[in-house]
């Protein structure tokens, strides 16, 4: 089997252009936004080992690569309109594209984001997704991370925890009966991204973030670029029944720490409250209001999470965020 | 050393956003275009081996890896606007990243193209970039390869095949003298996107590509793009004073199919050619014609170039464009 660059090209990603003005098969794609409306951007790179093991089927695999960046557009709110794929393999083995073409392709489709251009190139399989979306330019436009304010709740979507208990299966440090395996597995190979949580909360939401390097890591992102702390209730953490059957310490590494999760964290003001309740039913996904946002301890420059349990005390938590460069 | 990859971003590609509304540090950029403008956007993968030797200079690899995604851009007759990287890494090492954000960071400063965002990760080395460009949405928008039209004159930028020269001197199928050799060396290592050119043939030119993968194979893109053939006097291709030294074999395989050369491929109607001489002075780049676009011959579904020498007589060549998954 030796299908060129240009033969793969068109055989499983070339398709007509839709919303694009031009799509793929020229120097560049271009793409109109609606008036009014501003380019938000992402792209993130998958490397095997790392953001993906070899044992994903290539369906899962395609979709999860765009629903990580369809997850950076809904923590800002942005409405999908397009994405690039830029592709590095170490053959042109079809029966891969196949199946990966069909997942991805299934998530753009659902999502209405239309693939209109890219690369592809022999090499250490490699796979980068740039995104675009578009928010206002102005009034109630994009979630930043930098708009969390002392008094605001704190809230996440869905469950958190059950992608990194699945890693640490395949990892062998703890067994999983078959069901429940499979479930968890879903959740770290299957992310769905929260679009449609990210655009009902324009205008309600103060500060977002999308959770990919684990929740207190990515909070603290939040925290700094907004110049809080925060106080994070650890026993309120949404878990799915698989992950709360397992030791607390567990429990708590996964949610806090888990990484992978593709959840909405977000604060708003207790006065959005009742919209904040309208976006999770206009989204069709669970929220949980897991602690609050409180001033900058004085003095300190660096952001600062407490952790306490139901009863109010101080919880001890060391596990660090993921990190690229220091895992 | 151990920088982590917070770290990284922060100390050799996080500066303030200028022209984006929203820079690096959030889930995504945000960037507006000017009113009546679309997006022009492309993006190229980068892999040692196959885009880039192990022995280039991280300065010139950071100038190439912009280079030639701002190719894609001139190819539209975009206005570069900016840009995302994402970047894989085997280890972090600094003395790299320093000079590769160096090379990286000039040529975006010379063209005034932000860097807006992107990703890092550890993984076999990997260049990805993508860049965002505007055109104008109507009139003389992007420059295209689908319109070329029977009895336009082909015209080429600047010269081709050094880049090619070096590749085989690398590879030690010819020899160069010192001074020779470094020319070619930074015609490959350093290729000079033709952002202004691509800007000032915006209305003039009839269709445009750039020149990544070979001439021929790149001139067959826009005359199967456009239903066209095409006539190339190979005798007029304009080559470098070290080009030229080289037999005729050479020169031909290079200039025709070296590839690498992100030069401008254009077309251009006949009456159009006092403006297509404003365009040279205008980019200060010197243009060549280089043949004719034919009708397509009766019956034939794919593209013909015929190549012929300064008497008109058939020139036979048969080496392919340059191909990421057969070569």
């Amino acid at each position: 089997m030796s299908l060129g660059e240009f033969d793969l090209i068109a055989k499983y990603f070339d398709r007509p252009a839709q919303r694009a003005a031009l799509g793929i098969g020229d120097d560049c794609a271009l793409l109109a936004l609606s008036p009014g409306m501003q380019l938000a951007t992402s792209c993130d790179m998958l490397v095997e080992g790392r953001h993906f093991l070899s044992t994903v089927a290539p369906e899962r695999l395609g979709h999860k690569a765009l629903a990580v960046n369809l997850s950076d557009l809904a923590a800002c709110g942005a409405e999908p309109l397009a994405f690039t794929l830029a592709l590095a393999l170490p053959s042109a083995e079809e029966a891969f594209l196949e199946r990966f073409s069909r997942g991805l392709l299934a998530l753009a489709d659902a999502q209405g984001c239309e693939l209109i251009g890219g690369d592809t190139t022999r090499g250490p399989l490699n796979i980068c997704i740039s995104v675009f979306g578009q928010v206002p330019a102005a009034g109630a436009g994009a979630l930043l991370r930098s708009g969390a304010q002392a008094g605001d709740d704190l809230y996440i979507s869905g469950t958190v925890g059950d992608a990194r208990l699945a890693l640490e299966a395949f990892r062998g440090t703890l067994r999983l009966g078959g069901g429940d395996f499979e479930s968890v597995r879903a959740a770290m190979e299957m992310p769905q991204p929260r679009v449609a949580l990210g655009l009902a909360l324009r205008g309600v939401a103060s500060s977002a973030i999308d959770l990919s390097d684990g929740l207190l890591g990515d909070l603290s992102h939040v925290l700094r670029r907004s110049g809080v702390d925060a106080v994070v209730e650890v026993d309120t953490l949404p878990r799915s029944a698989v992950l709360q059957a397992q030791p607390l310490a567990v429990q708590r590494l996964c949610a806090l720490s888990g990484g992978d999760d593709y959840e909405l964290l977000f604060t708003a003001s207790p006065d959005c409250a009742s919209q904040v309740s309208a976006a999770s039913r206009i989204a069709g996904v669970a929220l949980t209001r897991i602690g609050r946002i409180v001033p900058r301890a004085g003095g300190r420059q660096s952001p600062h999470t407490a952790l306490i349990d139901a009863d109010g005390h101080a919880v001890i938590h060391v596990a660090a965020s993921f990190d690229h460069f220091r895992t």
